[in-house]
C-alpha cells in the first residue's frame, strides 16, 4: 500500500467549500494511485482512514466550536462524490461516516446532540454502523440504567477502521428500535472480517458479533425518560442516506469515464478493417459518439445530484421545527429519483467503457472492472424498482412515501 | 379557435422572473385548452401571435427603455419551456423569436443593435426567420447602396404570422453570407403556406419566396464598410438557438408526461387479468414504476438543462470581448449535450405514455400522440450522433467544435 | 382509392406454402400503393376486403373439399405478415378473420366446426368480432330453443366489411359466456362506424349494437345439450390470436423499415457539418449502424416469431386430445415472449426511422409515422409487463399462466 | 480442481445430435460444478482439456473413417453452446478448436485436408492458434523447401494445453500470409502463460514466442507450388469463427439467467417495505417482469443463432464450388447480426441479473460475476459498432463486407 509512504504534510484547515474540494481532490490523487491494489488486496482500510482524517475530511461537518469544519452538506456530498472518483469504497466510507455523524442531530436529544458532536469532532473520530433494520438481529436487554445489546449484524459498513459504531436494535419483548453509539473498541464487539465481495471491497462491511454491549439510557438516541420523541426529522435518515449514495455513485461514473478515456487516449488502437479508417483512436467516429453519449448523460445525472443536494441541504440545515411530512416526502420522491439515475448511471458507463477502449483493456493489468463492480455491488442496496414505484405513486397521486427504513 | 374568444385582460407587465413565468403560465393556460384542435387545423398561427403579444412575452427580453421586459435569457428559456409544455409549436416559436431578436446582438453593429431592438419593442413586433444556410438557395445581388435577395427558402418559421423576416443570403459570385431583417410584408415576400408535416404544425414553417427584396447595405448585419468583422461572438447563433430547442423539447416532454397522468388518473382502468389485481390503476405496480421512471428521467434533463441555461446565461449577457474560443466551444458542447438529452427524453416520453394510460387512449379524441409528433418533427433538426460525436471529441481530445452554422 | 381500378385477373389457387406467399406478396404491392391515404380516408375497408377474396387469401385455412387452400397455420401467419408489410390495418383483419374461423375448430363441437368451415368457406366469407371479454356488456336471454343477444360492444374489428360476426356475451343471471357466428348483415346487428384512432385506422374496429340477436342453441359454440364442454383446447383462443398479432406487428415493422430505407437511398442527403463527410447519405456512419442496429434486432424477431409460428402450429393442426395443460402453458408463454418482442421492436423501428431519413421525412407528403401509429395503437390491447410477468413467473416457479381471455 | 476426481466412464461415441447434446451435457454438468474455482485459480486447462477428449467433443466434427464423430456444424454449435453454458472458457475453447481443425477444409488443399483430419481425429489432437492477423507479428523466411517463422504473437487461445498450433504470418519482404498446422509441443514455441484477464480466463490465451518453428512447404495451408489458391471459400474463415462466438455467448447468457433464477428461487428475499409486500421472492412482481424481459430477449436472440447455424452449417457442409460472393456475403451479414445480438444479451443478462438476486448475490462465495467477466471480455474481440455498420450497409445498398481478417 502507498498510502502509508506518502508523507503529505496538510496545509490548515480549509475555510470554504473550494477549498474543501481542493483538500478532497488532494486526497482523491492520493487514493488513486494505488486504488486498484488496495481493492484486491481488500481487508481493513486503516490506512485510508488515517488519510481521511489527517485531511481534515472526517470533521468537515463538525462543528467549528469543537475544531470541526463547520460545513454544510453541499459541500460533504461534493466531498464524497470527489473521493469516489478516485476510491469508491472510501467515497462511500466517508459518506456513510458523514450520515452516522449526522444522525445524532435527525434522532437525538439537545444534551446528546452536543455530546456527540464535541466527542466525535474533538477526537477526529470516524463512524461506523452496525445498522441494518431489515434483519431483527440485534436484542437489547432493558437492564434499568443501562441497555445491554446482543447478537450478530450481518453488515457493518467500515468495521474494524472505524472509533465509533452506531448499534440498532429491539427491545426485547417490544417493537421498540433504539439507536445508540458505542466506542468501537471494547470487547463485546467482534469483526468477522469477512467482507468479500465484488467490488467496494474497503469497507470492511462485514459482520459483526455484539456481546453484552451496554448503553447508558442516556446514549438512547432521542429517548427521554425512556420515551421516544416521534419528529417527522426522525425520519429523514434514509433519504440523508440515500443522497449519499447518489453522490459515490455519481463518482464512481466519473471515475470510470475519465480513466476510460485516459485509456482510449493513450492506448487505444484504431480499428483497422471495415473502411473509414482513422490514424488514431480518438478519432473514430464510434468513439466519438460512445463517449459524447455517456458524458452527456453523466452531465445530466450530476444537474439533478446537484439539484437535490441543494435541497438536502436546506432541510438538513434549518430548524427541525420546519419539516413537515409534506416537505419530507417531497424530499424523499427528488432524492429516490436521483439515486435511481445515479445507480443506472454509474453501471451503464461501469459496463460500456469496455467498449470504448477496446480488448486489451480486459487485462487485469489494467483493471477497468473496478468501477462496474463499485457501482454493482452498492447500488443493490434496495431494490430500484421499489424507488420508482415511489416516485410514480408521487406523480399519479400525489402519494408520499411512507417513512420506513427504507424509504 | 377558442384563442379569439377569451378576452383575457392582461395586467402590467410583470417586473421579475417570477411574474413572467406567471405570465407564460397564463399563456399556457389559454393554449392547453384547443391546442390539439388548433394543431389539426394547421395554418397560420395569427391568434396565437397575438396572445404572446398581448400577454407582453414577444418584448420580454427587450430592453425596459423600449418598453421591453429587459429580462435576461434564463427567464426566455423558462418561458418558452413553460408555453410549449401547452403548445410545442407556439414554444418553437417563441424560442425562434428570441433569438432573432437576439441575433442583431451577436451579430450586429452597435447602431444595428440599437435600432433593430427598438424597432422590434416599440411595436411589439414578432420575428421570423428564413434562414436554413445548408442550402445555399437566396443569392444576393450588390446594387451599390443596396442588397437584392432573390430566391427560394424550403422553410421559414414564423411565416405569415411574423412582422419581421430574417433573410440569409450569399452575394452572387462570392461565398458571403449576408443576414438582414426586413419586414415581413412587403409583395418580394411570398409565404407558400405549405408546411404541412407530422408535429410542430403551427410554427407555419413552410416555403418562402424571395423577389428582389431591398435591403440597405446599413442594414447588412455587422458588416462595416461593406466588410464583416469576424468576432467570436458571432459564432453564437447556433449553440443559443439549440439551447431554445432543448427548452422547448423539454417543455413537449412536460406536456406530455402531465397529460398522461391526467388520464390515468381520471380514465385508465386497472387490468383485471393475471394475479395481483388492483382496484385503481394508480394502484398498478407497472403503471407507477413507469411513471417514476419517466418522471426520474424527466427531472434529470430539468436539471442539465437548468444548468446549461445558467451557463448561456452568463455568456448572452456579458460584455461580448470577454468571449474567448474556449468559452464558446465548451459551451456549445454543454449545450450539444443538453439538446441531445432533452430530445431523447421528449421521444421516449411522448410514445411510453400510452403504455401508461392504456388502449383506449388511442382514440383521436384524446389526441395523446401530438407530444410524440412534435417531439419526433423538431428533434430531426440536426442529427443528434454528430452532437454526441461533438461531445465525444471534447471528452477524449479537448477538441472543441468547429463553428459553423450547425455547430 | 386505387385499389378498384385494380383488375387483376388472379390465377388459380397456390398449392403450397411459397405459391401463398407469392399470393400475399401480390395483395401487398397492391395494397402498398395507396396505403397511406386509404389510412387518412379511414372509413370501412370494402374494397380491401375484397382484395382478400378474390386473391383467395380469405379461405387459405378453410378445408379443401369445400374450396378452400386447405393450408396450415405457419403459412397464414406468414401471409398476415406479408399483408401488414404493406397494410397494417389490412394484416389485423385477415389475421383476426383466421382465427375467428379458426375458432370454432378450438371451442365448438364437431357439427359445428364441419357447418361452420362450410360455410365460410364456401362462400368466401370474411369473420369480424364483436368480443371483449373485459366489458361484460352483452347479456344473453335463453328463450328455451334460441339465445338472444342485446347489448354495445365497444370495440368489434372488421365492422362493416365482414359478412360473419362472432358474438360473445353472458346468459343473464349467469356466468356462462356463450359465442355464435352470426351473419353480419342484420337489422339486429348496427355498426357505429365509430372508430377514429391514432392507427390502424382501415380495422372499423368501432362500436357495434347489438339488438335482439336470436342465435339457435345449436349454434353456442361448444354446448351439447346447453352445456360447454370444458376442453384444454378451449383456452387456446388468447395464445392464437396473440401470435397472430406478433405477426402482423412484425409486418409493420420489416415495412416501416423497408420504406425508410428505400426514402434513405433515394432522398436523404449527407450531413455536411461536422468533419468526416460523405458524399451521400448511404455512405454515412450513424446511418449505416442504425440501420443495422434495428435490421439486426428485426431479424432476431422474426427468427423467433418463426420459431413460435411453428410451435403454435403444431399444437393447432394435432388432435385436440394431445394437448395436455403444460403444453398449452408453455406455448401460451412462448407466444407471450414473441409478441412482447415483437411489439417492441415494432414500436422502436417506427420511432427510429425517422433518426434515419431526416428533416424532410416528416411531411406528410411522405407520411412515415402510419408505422408508428399502427404498432403504437394495436401494441396496447393489453399490457406489455403483464405479458413479461408471465414469462418470468414460468422461468422462476415453472408456474403456467392460468387460461383467461387475455393469458 | 475437482475434474480430476471424476471417474466418469464415458459410453461409445454418441450416433445423433441428440446423443451429442447429451454427451455435451454430461461434460457441462461436471465442468458447472467448480467453474468458479477453476476460473479463479486461472491458468492452463489441461484437466478440462482431458475431459473434452475423453467425452468425445474433440473430435465431433472429425471424419468417422478416422473415428470421428462424424457430426455436422449445426451440431457442433450446439455443443459450443451447452459447454459454455456451464464454462465459458471452454465453450470458447472447444469453439476455436473446433474452427481450426476446420479451417484447413476452408483454406488447404485436398491432400492437405485429408492428412489434417486424419491426424487430429486419430490423435485425438486440440487446435490452438497463434492468429492475429491485425499484426503482422510473426516474419515468415522462405528457405526453399520449408518456411521458418519468428516471432511474438500476443494471444494463442489454448496455448499450453493444445496439441496442435495454427500459425500465421508474413513471408519477409512480401504481403503474403501464410497458414500453418504444427504441432504445440517443440522447442520453438514458448507460451509465455500471461493470460491474466478479467474472463474467459482459462483460455490460456496468453503470448507465445515462435523461435525458428519450421514448416515444409507442402503444410503451407492453401498453396500449391508456393502459390495460393484464392477462393471465395478461403474468405469464410472470420464469418465461421465469429457464429461459433454467438453460440458461446449465447451459452454464458443461458448460464447466467439459470444460475439467477436457481439463486432467486432458493436465496432472495422478498422486499418488505414500500407496500404490496409478497411472502417470497418469486411472487415480486417486479422480479417476475425482470425474469421474464430477459427470457423474452434470450429466447429470440437463441432463435436468430439457430437461423444462422443452419444458413452457416449448409454452406460449410456443400461444396465448396457452390459458393458464391454474394452467398457468402450475405452469410456474413447475418452472422455479423447474430453476433451482436448475441453479445449484446450476453452482457445485458451478465450485467442485470444482480437486480434480480438482490444485495448479498455479491458475495464472492457466489461468484455471479464470472458471466458478466467472460461476456465483458470476449465481446470486444471486434468492435460491434463495426458489425452493425456492415448489417446496414447491406440493408442500404446492398453491399457485402469486403473479405479481411475480421469482416
Amino acid at each position: 500500500m502507498t498510502i502509508t509512504a506518502e508523507e503529505t504534510t496538510w496545509a490548515a484547515a480549509p475555510h470554504d467549500t473550494e477549498g474543501w474540494l481542493g483538500r478532497a481532490h488532494e486526497v482523491a490523487s492520493i487514493l488513486r494511485k494505488d486504488a486498484l491494489d488496495r481493492d484486491r488486496a481488500g481487508g481493513a482500510p486503516y490506512e485510508e482512514v488515517k488519510l481521511l482524517k489527517d485531511s481534515g475530511l472526517v470533521t468537515l461537518l463538525g462543528p467549528a466550536e469543537f475544531g470541526g469544519g463547520g460545513q454544510q452538506w453541499e459541500t460533504a456530498y461534493r466531498v464524497v462524490r470527489e473521493v469516489a472518483r478516485a476510491d469508491g469504497s472510501i467515497g462511500q466510507l466517508l459518506g456513510y461516516h458523514y450520515l452516522w455523524a449526522w444522525a445524532v442531530r435527525l434522532v437525538g436529544t439537545e444534551p446528546q446532540i452536543c455530546a456527540v458532536e464535541e466527542l466525535y469532532t474533538r477526537n477526529n473520530f470516524l463512524f461506523g454502523g452496525a445498522v441494518n433494520p431489515r434483519d431483527s438481529d440485534l436484542t437489547i436487554v432493558d437492564r434499568g440504567g443501562t441497555l445491554v445489546y446482543n447478537g450478530v449484524k450481518s453488515f457493518s459498513t467500515g468495521g474494524r477502521a472505524t472509533d465509533l459504531t452506531v448499534l440498532e436494535g429491539i427491545i426485547d419483548g417490544t417493537s421498540t428500535h433504539v439507536f445508540a453509539i458505542v466506542p468501537t473498541a471494547q470487547e463485546g464487539i467482534v469483526f468477522r472480517g469477512d467482507w468479500d465481495n465484488l467490488g467496494q471491497r474497503l469497507t470492511d462491511s462485514g459482520a459483526v458479533e455484539i456481546n453484552d454491549v451496554e448503553v447508558d439510557w442516556s446514549g438512547a438516541a432521542g429517548f427521554v425518560d425512556k420515551v421516544f420523541r416521534p419528529l417527522v426529522y426522525n425520519t429523514l435518515n434514509f433519504p440523508a442516506l440515500e443522497i449519499v449514495f447518489a453522490n459515490f455513485y455519481l463518482g464512481i461514473a466519473q471515475g470510470a469515464l475519465e480513466t476510460a478515456a485516459e485509456y482510449t487516449r493513450t492506448r487505444t488502437r484504431p480499428w483497422p478493417y471495415g473502411g473509414d479508417n482513422k490514424e488514431t483512436a480518438t478519432d473514430e467516429w464510434y468513439l466519438r459518439e460512445g463517449y459524447g453519449d455517456l458524458q452527456a448523460k453523466l452531465w445530466t445525472v450530476e444537474a439533478l445530484v446537484d439539484q437535490v443536494d441543494a435541497e438536502a441541504n436546506v432541510i438538513l440545515h434549518e430548524a427541525c421545527e420546519n419539516l413537515t411530512e409534506q416537505r419530507r416526502g417531497e424530499l424523499a420522491i427528488r432524492i429516490a429519483a436521483a439515486k435511481v439515475l445515479a445507480a443506472e448511471v454509474a453501471l451503464e458507463i461501469g459496463n460500456k467503457i469496455f467498449e470504448l477502449t477496446g480488448a486489451r483493456s480486459t487485462s487485469n493489468s489494467v483493471g477497468l472492472d473496478i468501477f462496474w463492480r463499485n457501482a454493482r455491488t452498492h447500488t443493490l442496496h434496495d431494490p430500484l424498482p421499489y424507488k420508482r414505484r415511489e416516485v410514480g405513486g408521487y406523480v399519479l397521486t400525489g402519494e408520499l412515501p411512507e417513512p420506513t427504513w427504507y424509504t
